[in-house]
């Protein structure tokens, strides 16, 4: 249970990377000498070399990632390698190493949100002529355009990705010169670590320095955040999927077939993300247990951080790139959207609204509208096809254009407020998302020609 | 199950103020006429004077809080009620009532946060000359001032501030407009409502606006780590008045006693706020269960978000007030804390220091250090009590000297690095912090006078 | 945050038969007076029923449940009443109380587990003849009953009951005699006190007595394993009542519905329970980092315990009422089930099945259905209207015969395997479930004529 | 996203078995030929001895465990191997081998459990004579002895042993011959499989047979209270190992230290047990929120289910094996718990039952005690360290007596209540264990000298 290397290995490269920033400042404030600390960061670049290289071999006799490369570079450059421990821990040691590595894997993440915006948004951009019905307690409720619906995912998917910076910023402070956790007596330049580092500063406090795991409680809320979000997204691919709504078919990558029933498609990607949410949300709940009730300052129990850490980013790394795949690659089946929009009678409340605009109060326009569904119920009809006679039974102010008025696209068109689902609103956010993805530096042009040719082809 | 009204009459001050701007603007539009806007107006004035003062009767038969507004004011107006809900649907509604609460909720936690550092600060300034030992595995590990470990606990606050101002900052959009899920036909000006209601900006996709719960998602996240931050302080403060520590006594009016042993208090206020992080992280847990794979736009599991929510929030103020009050009052035994330094020997590494920086290899300084303590615990003694013979007994070098080395004192300056337990380290960071209570609007000048007094007749 | 008899007044009818129970201990045992003990008791008896008919003023200054009640006494019987808390502490008389509760909360859940279990095996019993889909991955797959898919939903439900038996059992032995963790000094009989509650006996340990609360954590595990349950029958109520599937018509009761789309039924009370889950299963992790690493015995932080344990059990019972109510009274859409099943081609297996014992190759039988299949698929039919002469142009072994082997039934009945959807199956899992609710005290003629009335009528 | 060999394929025994069982049972229906049927036998023996053996290649692109094992087979015994998988699928073989693995899994655990109960209990008997203050909030209470408190800790265990029984019963049914979820049209056997395999019965219903995880969701509830006690014994054994305590010593292969304070023990594997039971608790979390909402039957979601299940298991088996250690090799300071008992005033109780017990009101009684007590207090002394004048100056009816009276012994052997601390009674609570695990088969004798030895050089 003592030896963690088998996980910690991966903060190889944050190991060396923080150990080349401490013998630097050591260096730089005298505290090695100028040999020594050549010697070391000659020492280090070789090992971190061979760990990025896949070459590093990691000895559970060694414990820990840092007792590994220290060991090893001992090994190779002698007793100098025993300086670069001079004036820190493993306390504060192992607090800036997982704080890079938090660092990057928040970029890592929110490029990946970026990747699946920009997907969305190409997909809304080619398919601003569909038009579908919204639903609410899934049932249809009123007309939307699917881009409208794309896009409400978009901005799920932002304010993931705004979480994810918010908490790169707020953890972005040094720990290294925390020591064990009262600083030390070697006369150190947190500071100078900390610039090295890319940190915007060191950390206030030593205690808290090595106390702290924050930065990973705030990450993984804003995953599990964002993992409800890809269940949810999730949850309509597979609903879609059914052949009951057949809203959308999923490219045989994302699927699982059948050979005997080939138009059957198991919406297996999509299950998968769906369930993975779980995962996420269970690594939160580990680190939050982990952490609950512990007195300061560092306790080995903190060692139990790296597992839900990262597996919560790969979790989601990985999700946020099957579904990228799964929705560039999905041909979208306008002709049932269509079709549910008129089996729904969502057009009923247009029906209403046309006859109050006609001056019928609108408590009488109500009924009639409904019982004109219900006329069609009964017949087994959808509402653009009774015929004006069946209409004007019903109330004698109904004349032809009532059926320009029942049409989808007129509904939408009506719907002309920000945020609405008539086609300038959808352009305009369109166009705002893809500016927002550029000054991100997502290079929407390509995005957009790899996903026009899919686009074409289907 | 159907009616809310027993939770979301919470809402009432919220909804009455959503409703007021929707008029507003309803009327700036001619959507309504000029003086049915007044005759609501006027009506949603008196009822929410109503609310406010307790006198409101919340019908249960009317559902909830919406329909209790609503039927009141047509009650009491006539027909022009009715027009009140022209435009918005209870969707759009119920999202913008809860966003204005989840809102000042924020700000009035982060105020009960502030309160909570000015006191821990102002104890620090108090009591900077005590020392303690600093823990790591519940092991004395290293001499530090309380000072210092309380500004630990503010660093760990002003990190859950800073996190709930985030999630107010990113909520601060109206979803008021998106009605159902798909906007309205009328020409409303969603700028106008959300301007009233002091939203930055309307919500981007009507669609999103009625299904997204993030809000609440990531306030609870907020919430549920400074659970865990409270659990931990409250650990301490069990821990410290253990009769094994004697760290601190509380006062009587957050402890129960005895009356055979009037030496024992139990710390039932500090145990209890440990206790309920477990129902914050409950209420987090049961929004992201709640949440998990519904499809948009609106379902009625949401119905469900307010319970957890209005608990979340509740408890943690609850817990801010009782530890604000419970460490503005307690009494540190610092006689106590500085026994349990020497008992601990933590000045061996300060014994080592002065050997090592006489020219004694470190190894070698170590070992004997290491030969001390052991003399120590098989005389029954501590470090300070050993004379100077038995000093040079384990090495020639020893003179007078070692024994200021060895003061408490001497080892905590000497750890003079940024953020460590100096006197000059933590006075800067006290300075600082006051300057950032002062900014967001603490009168510290009045915390620290109340406190002072405090300070002074323990 | 002191008080809590807010909460725990609802344990005052358990807190009165405890002391009862505990006074005629000593009584026996010769450590009060009978004629005291009889005070006590009949003291006793009134608070009880005043308790009961709501007429017990709680008052928040006397702090608990346990301190009203013998405060109360005390005031009304005088010094007697003081003699009541002999030999026992407040730790193992609230431990006693909640055991008490709880036991009774099993027992209560667990026959509103029956009754929706006797609902839904009258509805099998009802439907046996109506043919659904059964789907994997939310595709059809394989023609079922409907009466084999409800109980399906019963076996779940048979093992939620058998876990809160279990529960029962494991928690009903007595803490009452651990007084405030090492017993007493006094003769007391443990044995006498844990007969008079029903207990099976009392607790082995003092200490583990007043610190366990693993009958909450055993019980609300059992909740949110049923309440996972409830939001999957709930999810497929949701799904049922989508106009995609319409294969159930819940009743209004169990819906909201629109006055302008009459065929539009919101699944509110389905939705509800789905979002319901959610709270039980953050209740249960409240409680178990609530009793996350703290030492024994008893902490303050247990007072939290009642809350969840009181909300779980509470949201559970809700909500297994309302799902037999909403099924009592749900409309089963035969002839869309059965539609399902032909436009999901579902009837490919038995094709090649049947070419198969025609002695045609496996993997040939499978491609000459999945050419039928897509046969049917370009020509928007559906297996049963191609004709004799479209079969044969796939496969000259095709005759008459084939049109019955692909009817549902047929499909269905060669599936006569143990647990399977042939009626004999389904009738004898019907029968057997009978068995056992008779057995446990269902009154299964009075439900199955109550309900017969309904299936009748719809 | 789509391969799942590297997590299943922990299941390859669990799969070469259920396939034995399934072709025997074909074969005896005469569905494979008694030949076909022996070749299959013989080719998956000889995976099973691959798999067994560590030999076996897994190949990511075969995806699963089973598709490993059974394409490797057809590769050696050709079309036969084919034939395997008549009237089965995926679903109900992955669910008959997750049955399989967790019903071993519990029993493995369960016999942990017994091994940590054993050492607990033979360490009971060698401590019998060690006395040490109870605690209630962390405050010294009154004196029990530790084999009393260490039987505490045995009752949490025996709990956690008999819900994992439960769990491994109510999941002894056998999905197998549900095949996707409607069964099967060939002539199968399912009683003969579920013999075969060990299962009690067939499962009653195809549908749930492939859709349940209820046995996954009980387990790792039975284990999420399992590891909330352990981490409530290694709450313990940190405060113990405090110095503040220093109630144990653990022996070197469970702490780590540091050269220069040989005194400091960092009592590293107690703080990672309690940190890992956030994880088992995290993986409950994981997978309750995986099968919420979940339609019926089989769902690609449910292949995240092994991840969690695994991990739980091995999280609590190691720490198990880890606790046996630490608590078969801990050195127990019986000195320090005695001093912490009359340190602690926790004789103030006796001294007031002395008195009462000589006439004086009880009142009085305690007044006098708790003067006594803020003498010594004043003085610097414990209530041993009074004179008899001392004690006269506040009571004149004190006699020498009262200095047996206050003794620790004589205070606990006072409170002979069942399941109190009284040596009878403690004895009579390890004879009863002893007993039970002797009937469960462990080796008392041979536990009891291996530590025996222990208990001996320390």
């Amino acid at each position: 249970m003592n030896a963690s290397v088998d996980v910690d290995q991966r903060l190889g490269p944050e190991d060396v990377r923080g150990s080349v920033a401490h013998v630097r400042m050591l260096a730089a404030r005298g505290i090695v000498s100028a040999d020594d600390a050549k010697k070391i960061e000659e020492g280090l670049a070789r090992i971190g070399g061979e760990i990025e290289r896949g070459e590093m071999t990691w000895r559970a006799d060694r414990e820990d990632v840092h007792m590994n490369v220290e060991a090893l570079l001992t090994e190779r450059i002698g007793e100098a390698g025993g300086r670069l421990h001079t004036a820190r821990s493993r306390n504060d040691q192992v607090a800036t190493d997982m704080r890079l590595w938090t660092r990057s894997a928040c970029a890592r993440t929110a490029s990946k949100i970026d990747r699946l915006i920009a997907v969305l948004s190409v997909r809304a951009a080619g398919t601003i002529d569909v038009v579908m019905p919204g639903y609410t307690h899934l049932q249809r409720a009123q007309p939307v355009r699917l881009a409208h619906h794309l896009l409400a995912w978009c901005e799920m998917l932002e304010r993931d990705r705004g979480r994810l910076e918010d908490a790169a910023k707020r953890m972005n402070e040094a720990p290294l010169g925390a020591a064990a956790l009262a600083g030390t007596t070697f006369p150190i330049d947190r500071a100078h670590t900390a610039r090295e580092l890319g940190f915007e500063r060191p950390m206030r406090n030593s205690i808290d320095a090595v106390s702290d795991r924050d930065f990973l409680l705030e990450s993984l809320s804003a995953l599990s955040i964002c993992a409800v979000h890809l269940s949810r997204i999730s949850e309509e691919l597979v609903l879609w999927s059914a052949q009951e709504f057949a809203f959308v078919e999923m490219s045989d990558r994302f699927t699982t077939g059948s050979s005997i029933m080939p138009q059957k498609k198991n919406p297996d990607m999509a299950e998968l993300v769906r369930g993975k949410s779980g995962r996420v949300i269970g690594d939160l709940v580990s680190l939050l247990v982990l952490m609950k009730g512990l007195p300061l300052a560092y306790n080995r129990d903190m060692q139990e951080d790296k597992r839900p850490a990262f597996d919560a980013f790969d979790t989601i790394d990985d999700s946020l790139d099957v579904l990228a795949g799964a929705l560039a690659t999905a041909r979208f089946e306008s002709e049932r959207m269509r079709a549910a929009l008129v089996e729904g009678f969502v057009e009923a409340t247009e029906i209403a609204d046309w006859l109050a605009a006609r001056g019928v109060p609108f408590r009488e326009a109500h009924h009639v509208a409904g019982r004109l569904v219900k006329r069609c119920v009964d017949a087994g009809k959808t509402l653009p096809q009774l015929t004006l006679d069946e209409y004007r039974a019903e109330h004698p102010s109904f004349d032809e254009s009532i059926f320009v008025a029942i049409e989808a696209e007129t509904a939408i068109e009506r719907r002309d407020v920000l945020g609405g689902p008539a086609r300038k609103q959808v352009s305009s956010q369109i166009a705002a998302l893809r500016e927002r993805l550029v000054a991100r530096g997502v290079d929407w042009a390509k995005e957009s020609s790899a996903l026009g040719a899919i686009e074409g082809a289907r």
